[in-house]
């Protein structure tokens, strides 16, 4: 995808070095429709909720939206009242500079839990970002929200919704703490497709339920996971029909479902990208369990990083998980080699293809339980030396 | 303690090099009680179980035992009817070689999973076995049964029952995938104390939750956890008073205890030991949940190799623990030095302050939700590069 193709209509977006991060790379951005948009949201389910999500949470519930800021560098989370009152101080400059009101303002930031905003920084940089507002600007926008990121992640569908065009681009940040059920770190979506309400909902629910939620790095959850759409109407299409509603679900899973996969792809220090295939459970409960415990396994996860085919650690993994099974019904591939049989090794050789397999950046594991019909998929990633570096200094 | 004190009246211990270990070091062990026991034991909570641990567990229902054949390099987990055969044959060989009966046999394995015990090997160690026994080989035995541990875990305790001297003297294996409420890795108790059938199991297993359920290197959780206990009653004393039988139980306990940390310490790669003190939780599973869910979380175990006093990921790991919480009721200390308040980091200084503390080899995280009156406590260690070398090379 070129820079240029990077657009929708009625978007536009700015980024600045506010200071927030250490390296003086651009920290905040802001995303800003010339219409007033429909707008959607999914938040961590984390009981810990950062002070810009709780404030998001208020404004959502009006359904419309103009505009997204965000920042990197700092969470604004743990931070008490004097974090919300900054939150809702940030929303109102946000909304003062751009003429708007500022329950119109959705926000999202990201970084070191715990500290106090830098409000002094905050204020002198939102003039500057109202500013710098071009349409061009959505790829430094991918760019200002990453923390851990080791490239900005965007996500282009385009559809017809009748014989009208319109386009989905979305944006995300993370590579860390991401575990389904989590929504996901930051993921700013901006369509030009004219939606009512209850339809962007739905899809947008849908959506993250089949992409985000199912990807795991570490188990871990955070504070500020947001995901924000906006719908600016400005495709002019009529109301959509039961077909254009499907292929717009589907175009947006589509661009969750990329950057979903590149934040796991992107999981800090990361070498594997694994595709985790769980079937034959008795029920669709037990075939997520079972596959999140798999994919979130300690030595699982040291395993796929070690290129071995050692399936009994994905045995293990399954035994401890509080579903119905019989060992000896356990089928597990890695790609197309299958490695156990009727809960047992299919042999040292079939094992050797295996790892082989393993050296690919990406590969498969398929686990059949053979217990019933349910499935369920996950995508995870291995666990490094790099990681434990990442996450050991990341403050220092 | 020094080596001639590590004995027990009437047990005798040998240990053999089998070849079941690439090393070639020692990797079976025989622990032989001279008169009958009285026998317990706890097995691992995974549904995938391993052949030693079917057969234990039937054994184990006569409340009797003569003997502990154990291996490492081999786990005889997911081998299927020929693991249950292999495993039924080597109680058999041993009881045949010590005359004894074959329910008499209590049996544990641990190693690589899936694949199936060389036989052979096996059956040639047995009668090297029985010849080696001694009084004073129990402290090779603890080093036979050995993996990835770096150093035998051995615990004595002497007590009196009445004017009788009695001694318990425990050894245990375990260096990973260690998790409450799945037992322990091995774990093989004697003593001479004389005691009934139902005192025995009630000791045991009240020991065993407040020590080896306690504590948790990864999450993950074995196939093979096993302790046994067998009391041989050659102490000689009479039937146990009130009071006899709760010394009894808390020097059971407390050897108990000495394994389960020496464990953690021995944690794979770990630099760190670290006592989470989860107080002031609204019922006694919150308590448990919230201590597990920081005592396991990737990002919190980093932070502690990286001794880097990052509270957020502690805030970030208690919110998305199903519990009943408010962020602003929320402290914590590292040891002494509390680092936050009401939600709330107390400042940068105390920070600085704690992270000096976790310079040291073991420390205190104290959290206290201010919510109720339950407490738990779990013992932890830290994710260290060294943990992911040891379990990314453990099979090659």
């Amino acid at each position: 995808m070129e820079k240029k193709d990077i657009f929708v209509k009625g978007f536009k977006a700015a980024s600045i070095a506010a200071g927030l991060k250490k390296n003086k790379a651009a920290d905040m951005t802001l995303l800003y429709s010339e219409r007033e948009a429909t707008a959607a949201a999914v938040f961590t389910t984390n009981k810990v909720k950062a002070a810009p999500v709780q404030i998001s949470m208020e404004h959502i519930l009006r359904g419309k939206a103009r505009a997204i800021i965000a920042n990197a560098g700092n969470a604004n989370a743990c931070t008490g009242s004097e974090g919300n009152k900054n939150a809702g101080l940030t929303a109102e400059l946000t909304a003062g500079e751009l003429g708007i009101k500022t329950e119109e303002v959705l926000m999202a930031s990201t970084g070191v839990i715990g500290a106090q905003m830098d409000m002094d920084k905050v204020a002198k940089a939102i003039p500057g970002l109202v500013k710098g507002l071009s349409y061009d600007n959505i790829p430094l926008a991918a760019e200002a929200i990453m923390t851990t990121d080791s490239f900005p992640k965007i996500s282009l569908f385009e559809g017809k919704a009748g014989n009208i065009a319109y386009r989905i681009l979305g944006i995300a940040k993370g590579a860390g703490m991401i575990m389904p059920n989590m929504a996901t770190m930051l993921s700013f979506i901006m369509t030009d497709i004219n939606i009512d309400r209850g339809q962007l909902k739905k899809a947008l629910s849908d959506s993250v339920e089949r992409t985000f939620n199912r990807i795991t790095v570490d188990g871990d959850t955070s504070t500020n996971d947001t995901v924000f759409i906006m719908a600016n109407g400005m495709a002019g299409n009529n109301t959509l029909s039961v077909d254009d509603y499907r292929g717009f679900q589907k175009g947006l899973q589509d661009v969750m479902n990329d950057l979903a996969t590149m934040i796991v792809k992107d999981g800090e220090g990361a070498t594997k990208l694994v595709f985790i295939n769980l079937k034959g459970a008795a029920s669709e409960q037990d075939a997520i369990t079972a596959a999140k415990n798999v994919a979130n396994s300690y030595l699982v996860k040291t395993a796929f990083y070690g290129q071995d085919a050692n399936w009994g650690r994905i045995m293990a993994a399954l035994g401890r998980s509080d579903i119905i099974m019989e060992e000896k019904n356990v089928s597990i591939w890695i790609d197309d080699i299958k490695i156990v049989s009727g809960g047992l090794a299919v042999g040292p050789d079939k094992e050797k293809i295996a790892a082989e397999k393993m050296k690919n950046r990406s590969f498969s594991v398929i686990i059949d339980l053979n217990m019933g019909g349910d499935e369920y998929n996950v995508t995870t990633c291995d666990l490094t030396h790099e990681y434990v570096s990442i996450n050991a200094n990341y403050r220092t």
